[in-house]
């Protein structure tokens, strides 16, 4: 589990003010322009790309009365995520995945969303193309996101990293399938080392969907007026999705453990086919490369040896005996 | 897991309005035509099969007031099995599970009920037989199940649904014995793929029957007044059904896994027994022909090979030093 | 686990009708004899053998007023153990374990038992000597049983199942012990399907007191006023019994998981022995039986062949070097 | 585990009636004596050693007032440890483990407490020494022993017992490691059969310290006013110290389960070492052995055999074969 | 786990007298000295190192009132991670882990935490430099640690405590790559005992985290009034880090699980590649050899023999043969 280091954060502010029947997109450049919407009317969304500008965070923490240990947790991204509530504000901690192709490198992002009684706050740390289709969504005047709370912003949020996680795991239910074939067809050495990492990533996976499916748990059960009751059926549709997920990685995982068996047996029957090859040859050969030794000894006295049909006796003794051999080892299924 | 994708879904929608004395049948073409029976103060079944079309499904979804999630959940045939409460309704997702001939293809529907206080709407995706004996006992004016509310219809679905199930348990048992029987006779390459497979349709029966059995448990504990307290000793009967096709598929389970087990042993068992061959035959050749070797070097001074009863006497030793071999692996029973 | 079904089941109805102070034995024939006792004040117990006769135990189940499930249940000979109260009555499933000399083949039968405020019925398919004591206790007029009330009854009787449950668990264990004894000295074939089989007896003695204990865990419980507060010190003692069975299975099933393990290790083992054996003789001799191929050589200028004691030192350099390999072999520990 | 079941077991009755100023100390030859203390308005202890004498152990029920399954209870001394709550008298079955020498024997032995409002009773199979340091601080006047009520005795007798615990674990732990030492260093074939021996060991002292734990968790939740709330912090230790004994346990089960991994592993290795051995001996002589074997044909024609360097040639192959394929096990890290 | 037996515990007492305003700092050197703060407004820390005077705590407890229970845990540096609430006073038993250069041997340190409602007791084995940072904090006036409880102070230090859990875990972590690496590429014999050693340090970390989690579980479920409700949302944060470093630990176990399984399989592999070495040698000179020795028998009438192009034909036919070979088993994947 990697966040790129090396990427410069751009930062970036956007503020969204929306109500049933408006919206306004508005790029923010100073923590001050933010003030004067705080005392409108309307529900706004002020999505924070950019996590490592200390003062910025520190302004804005001052703006909107941020518990001081809410923001150390927006701050450090390697939070487990989670569901906490402070006085005026819910803090939830969740995490983006994704992989670039190739699925054995899971990428994590931390997404913190802040909700309040009318705004809601999201912290990124780079840009992401995750959020577009909300905000297509909330340019709908009809759509419910415009008539619903800041609450129901941040489920659509979540149900978004969440849908996301499905992708992942389409990905990996693909490289399970193609290790079974493998496994099943023939096997290479580096088979081992390969399923080992993509263990790895249900792990990942598990690490992050694990804490989640507890954060929506919290949602449902919290009394936060700011969570309210009315986006409830929403959020047990996420829950339900999580619990999926997890349920299907126990699966995989399974499947996994089953395959390194057969992977294992599979071996086992090989080498033991390695070993009836070299039974049956040496079997076969040993006697008769004996009974050619005896007849190159150099005794004076061996009758055998100037008895007219010996030679062609030995080759019909040859060939009766490797033929009983062959007979025997067929009747033992050796072949 | 998979449901067919091509079948081209036939729409039929089927309207059974009941009471104590009386049941009507009726196949309804266009949306509209339901409305009249909505005020009928008969309770009424309205079967739906093929879920596709959605014009008609969101015309349905507008004559009896159903939430738009409620909606979505009956669309989406990748549900878990589940139970919602809504306002006036309460939705219940269950899936009809089925393998034609061979066990190790099991298909999956989804059935959701949608149960209110007078009526219950089931959507089907393909019309199948399962609920044919619930037509019958429902045509029988003597029956329970005109008397009772339409919970006790779902109930009966439900259970219909679940009976089914354990006709899938039967034909796992029988491959679980079948597979039993070839392992402790003969191994086949092939048997650890079909052990996998075997495996994998048990995992496919309980991520479905283990949410089953979580529905039917809040079933129990609902206290909407949808889900009459009437008919809890009924979904007793089938919660316990739940959990012993649960049980039963952890005993299987368990089985197979001391299958593999015995198989793993039986190779290495069978590996032996050819390095035992092996080590016999080479164990009493290989100093035979080192001695036959020894007799046909053409050193010049070699006493014994001008000896006129060498060569008697070096068969003599042969066929003992056989003998003593064979006798000694007979006492350390390689035999 | 199976019910023998070709035993023709004899019908046979007892009552015994009891007080503190008097106790009879009638033997029914007809169902409307049974009708007389119902308006009794004396407890009684209807003692049903042959559960497959339908007509009676329709008659039977309208005298008593037993709700159709709980006649169904009855019937179906095979249900999970459990305890289902009613509104006059308390039905307990319980399940007879027995075997005939082998433990492998454990034998199934169901006892229903049900309970009312002054009489209980008990359904059994065939007659067994199980209950012979239970009715010795109740012919004794100063025994606890004729005081208390038909719970208690119920209690002797599932008192009297459990107590054979160990009699079963003492035969596994006998039978553990001999695996044990048969894999520490000595193996055979066939070894690994005894402990197949040995293990689903296993299986099949939890898969009835699992349930058994909920049965018991139920009642402790249960505010049914038909088990009463005064026989829970008595029924906390088998929920003891049910619980150690459990934990003695647990164990044994443990033990015999190493003692496969062992199984293996040994196979493993004596394969190691086979291929040391292999490889002593080969090591020694191989290079052996090459010197002598060179001298048997036809070279026309050898010039060892002439030399007088070539014949002795090469007999001396065969011994020596084997002397040599042993000496290596010993030192390495293959002997 | 084992109750020595030829001891002719010696029954003694101890009395000690004791209070915060007062200590005397009875032995008791008939169980009338004791109905004179009873009246007393000290606390009494009193310790019966032998739970065989029937008569004896009737009389003193009687005058107790003991339910008589309480008196089973202690009778029969196969029970698992409990806390049960009677009316006047809470009966606490515990058991007392100890190995002689060897740790791969344990024995049991059964201590029953009952504790009443005054006065507590033990009973005993056997006089063993566990008590003695109990005795001694009951004779100190200034300890707590005496200001406390019987249940705190109770709880400093289930201390010792307890403590004795510790010493068994103690004494596994240097087996563990002596394994330890064994498998890592070198290996006996009669090691598979110790480890089985040293898992039914620990597996013998779970089976008694988890149903202790449970007893000290009821003990702490009990509202019995026989176990006074004064002695709870003293409880909240040794239940800690029972938690610790089963976290240590299941630990040192882990070590070994590793420990038969690598010896398992072990052995492999080892086969491979013998399977290096052989190849490395045949792969190297016998293609030489084939060459021998030409240059010993008897065609008439063969102008090798002629040409007067062949000799010296054909052993200057033999040597750089052999160092060629010496080389080329060396690289590929055989030796 | 090992505490360091051998140095001589320096004896020293701290003690830090603070408010919002003031920070003092004395050296004391006798009990008595302490008396004078008891009355005083200000909250002070009392950081005792070295737990091995016994008449020192004893004067010390007398003066703090410390409950026997809670001295005698204080001074048995064995204690599992507890929290304990006595009348006046919540004692916390925490564990310090540290490990000297190698993760393989871990060392423990018991630091006990004594809170009352103005003042906390630390007791400590050694002086280590973990409290140093918390020391600077205190000496900060507008840091937070002055205006909030004792119980906040122990917060912090707990912090520390498991922030240098951290430390241990990424160094298990190193070693687990390690591993990794050394499995993949190579494998030597040393490395399971190697892998045994980590998965003991896991186990060690587990063992004194498992409790911690718990310890903090209870603070946060504590009614006391000394645990202040403001302290929770900081405790929030530490309880998440347990379970951070709990599901860590798993991850990497099951890691070691897999990379064990991938060793043994390298070895069986490796196995099978030496057999097919032999096989192949085997299989294609044996025959050739058998070949060879019919030529070097001495019969008198062998035709071949004398036929001018034999020896040419014979090494044709050895050269095809075994090309027809090298072709079969490359056909077969064996190269």
């Amino acid at each position: 589990m990697e966040s790129n280091p090396h990427i410069e954060p751009k930062l970036s502010l956007e503020l969204y003010v929306y109500s049933e029947n408006s919206l306004e997109k508005h790029h923010i450049t100073a923590s001050k322009q933010i003030q004067s919407f705080l005392s409108s009317q309307d529900k706004f969304w002020l999505n924070i790309i950019g996590i490592h500008d200390d003062v910025l965070l520190k302004e804005i923490a001052e703006i909107f009365e941020i518990h001081p240990l809410a923001l150390e947790d927006i701050k450090n991204n390697q939070q487990r995520p989670k569901l906490e509530e402070f006085d005026n504000q819910v803090l939830l901690i969740s995490k983006m995945l994704y992989s670039k192709g190739n699925i054995s490198k899971i990428h994590t992002e931390q997404v913190s969303i802040l909700i309040a009684k009318n705004y809601i706050i999201t912290f990124q740390e780079e840009d992401f193309d995750l959020f577009d289709g909300i905000r297509t969504r909330l340019e709908n005047p009809l759509g419910k996101m415009r008539k619903m709370g800041p609450d129901y912003l941040a489920y659509t949020l979540l149900d978004a990293i969440i849908d996301e996680y499905f992708i992942l795991l389409e990905k990996l239910y693909d490289k399970t399938e193609e290790l079974e074939d493998l496994i099943m067809s023939n096997h290479h050495k580096s088979l081992l080392a390969t399923i080992y990492r993509h263990r790895k990533s249900m792990q990942e996976i598990k690490k992050v969907v694990w804490p989640t499916r507890e954060v929506l748990s919290t949602w449902k059960k919290s009394e936060s007026p700011i969570l309210r009751k009315k986006t409830l059926p929403y959020l047990n549709n996420i829950y339900e999705h999580a619990v999926e997920i997890i349920e299907n990685l126990e699966m995989q995982r399974e499947s996994i453990t089953t395959l390194v068996e057969i992977y294992m047996t599979n071996i086992s029957l090989k080498q033991n086919e390695v070993m009836k090859t070299l039974t049956i040859i040496a079997t076969i050969f040993i006697p008769l490369t004996f009974i050619a030794g005896v007849y190159g000894m150099n005794f004076e006295y061996m009758p055998e040896l100037e008895w007219k049909y010996a030679y062609l006796s030995i080759w019909i003794f040859f060939v009766l005996t490797t033929a009983g051999m062959v007979y025997y080892f067929k009747k033992k299924k050796w072949f």
